[in-house]
């Protein structure tokens, strides 16, 4: 159990019942469960059977994938709230990973000026990263989380059971977050992450503990908490290129490169020794895949570091790492560090 | 000069003056002004003449008129942000009524999860009420204010002259909430009211006032605040059908005929005298003018109270007076309360 910004993050087994009394003292006029196809299955089902509050709960499915974070879908799912009378007491229960969460957050903070919401990630991505923190959002004219919000889900519960139906390539992909977590702010994380066989479940929770500190101490993401941006810089831009080039790429994996990337550029700028850079490089490139990218497009994703949320006028804006462990934010990057940053990350694929 | 919830409200004269001197502090990366065709025309040139920090900002128009209120305005305006390669810095200026406030409001508190923005309140609903409090929202599906915020504004400038060029049924209906205001709070503003030839500014600074008392009290409309909905049950519905039937009706206009409703169902439910009641209906028909509503859609209009935002389920939920100048949150009206009001409103109208 931890303590987020006015709601409890509880992970383990048992969640469910900590969920059942949670909906017992709210009192919700309506719950509403956003789930998509593969949580639909795997899901909803045993969450049903041992949570019975959410019994007459009605269940809003979506496609799964990044394509469902649109402005269009978000105005079907308001449209079905309003069909249903649901007032500003009613609940939206997430259960997914980062895309029903990003986006039944969203849907939820600007329904009737915002009902409350809470989050069940069944991603690895989801539970390590995204469920906590409260940023929402959708993709507008391919850009990703263009619009959004950041408002604090009531709950998060964390059963990380659901993780066994979950693909290896989605494991990874979740791993990825947690792997940044330690070499922005926790070396003593990184070194076990080195050493460990499997996925342990108290990588889970140390990751969103230290989340959770980033987060409590800058909510509004103007300060310290850019230090979770590390490989987002990069890694954002090859997302946003290679969806809007129909190219399947998860955001873990666009964030893997990222932080080869970046890794790259902190050393380039001597935030990162030689030997902690190789350090990083054949940590990642022995626990991952990497696949190169199509060197075509770099151009397109130097562009699109240009236009990133994070930056203010003019300026590529990065975090960068300060060590192993340590990060600096708002670290100036020139476009053409990123390319290099790009071309440096092919010539390890080969 | 005004405090409000991290931000502050300057009224008066010198109000160009104190946004020179935040806009010289804030240094925003960029400046966008929403404006309509009248406040293009009438107070854009004064505004950039009198605030030199604004000559390169950029100029967004809109028609006038709650249509402005739709999500697609907000796609096109999100559109256009990006165009310009808004980033997180820049900075939203309302430069309206409420429709522009509310509109420019939530594209700014969700565009990249949230930008700044200020209001330049030019009618005087929008100085005495809308500028102030951080409501934001849009119409969607016909129900208004269906999607939206509450993001409180960076600074609120009130410049009473531009009132000289606002029509005279635009004043009454500003005057309609500061009428209401006094209603819900200030017996010796209602009194003032009552004996007042013509608009004085210290009516706009007080309706302010009191209003910013309820909204720090209670930002997120979960309490006090509500009290500012007298009138708006009733009067939303109103408002609601008759521009959906594509009638011809201000807010302000349809919050007077709800505050005549409303305090029908407060004297039925003995919360106010036959006195103080046959005082306010005398009042208001005193100084406002009153078209009957058509009776024909009283049907839809009680329906459309049932699905109001400020509900909790299948009970309606108003906010009524308790004496003149007291209020009374969360009372339960019945769908039949409703229509007789309506009715008895149309017998005043005759």
């Amino acid at each position: 159990m931890i303590k987020s910004l006015g709601y409890t993050i509880y992970i383990g087994e048992k969640v469910f019942k900590d969920l059942s009394s949670f909906l017992k003292k709210q009192k919700y006029s309506n719950c509403f469960i956003l789930c998509d196809e593969n949580t639909f299955k795997h899901c909803l089902p045993g969450l049903i059977i041992q949570c019975k509050e959410l019994k007459d709960a009605e269940i809003f499915e979506i496609e799964s994938g990044e394509n469902s974070k649109s402005l269009q879908l978000c105005s079907q799912l308001w449209e079905t709230l309003l069909s249903y009378n649901a007032d500003k007491n009613a609940l939206i229960i997430n259960l997914g990973g980062g895309v029903v969460s990003d986006l039944g957050g969203f849907v939820a903070s600007v329904y009737k000026r915002g009902i409350d919401f809470i989050n069940i990630p069944t991603s690895l991505l989801a539970m390590a990263d995204a469920s906590v923190g409260g940023k929402t959002g959708i993709d507008f004219s391919g850009l990703k989380n263009s619009i959004g919000t950041i408002t604090q889900p009531k709950g998060v519960f964390i059963f990380p059971e659901f993780l066994e139906t979950l693909p290896k390539r989605h494991i990874a992909n979740g791993m990825a977050e947690i792997y940044k977590m330690a070499l922005i702010s926790d070396k003593v994380l990184w070194k076990k992450l080195q050493s460990a066989k499997i996925l342990d479940n108290t990588f889970i929770t140390r990751s969103v503990l230290l989340k959770n500190n980033f987060v409590k101490k800058d909510p509004l993401d103007k300060g310290v908490r850019k230090a979770l941006n590390f490989g987002h810089t990069v890694g954002h831009a090859i997302e946003s290129v290679l969806l809007a080039s129909e190219v399947d790429i998860l955001h873990g994996e666009a964030v893997l490169a990222g932080m080869i990337c970046e890794s790259k550029i902190s050393l380039k700028k001597k935030l990162i020794s030689k030997k902690e850079f190789d350090e990083i490089v054949n940590t990642l490139t022995q626990k991952f895949t990497f696949a190169p990218l199509p060197a075509l497009l770099f151009g397109e994703m130097v562009k699109a570091t240009v236009n990133d949320k994070k930056n203010t006028k003019l300026q590529i804006q990065s975090a960068l790492l300060n060590g192993i462990g340590k990060n600096k934010i708002n670290v100036a990057v020139t476009p053409m560090e990123i390319l290099e940053s790009l071309e440096f990350y092919n010539s390890i694929t080969i």
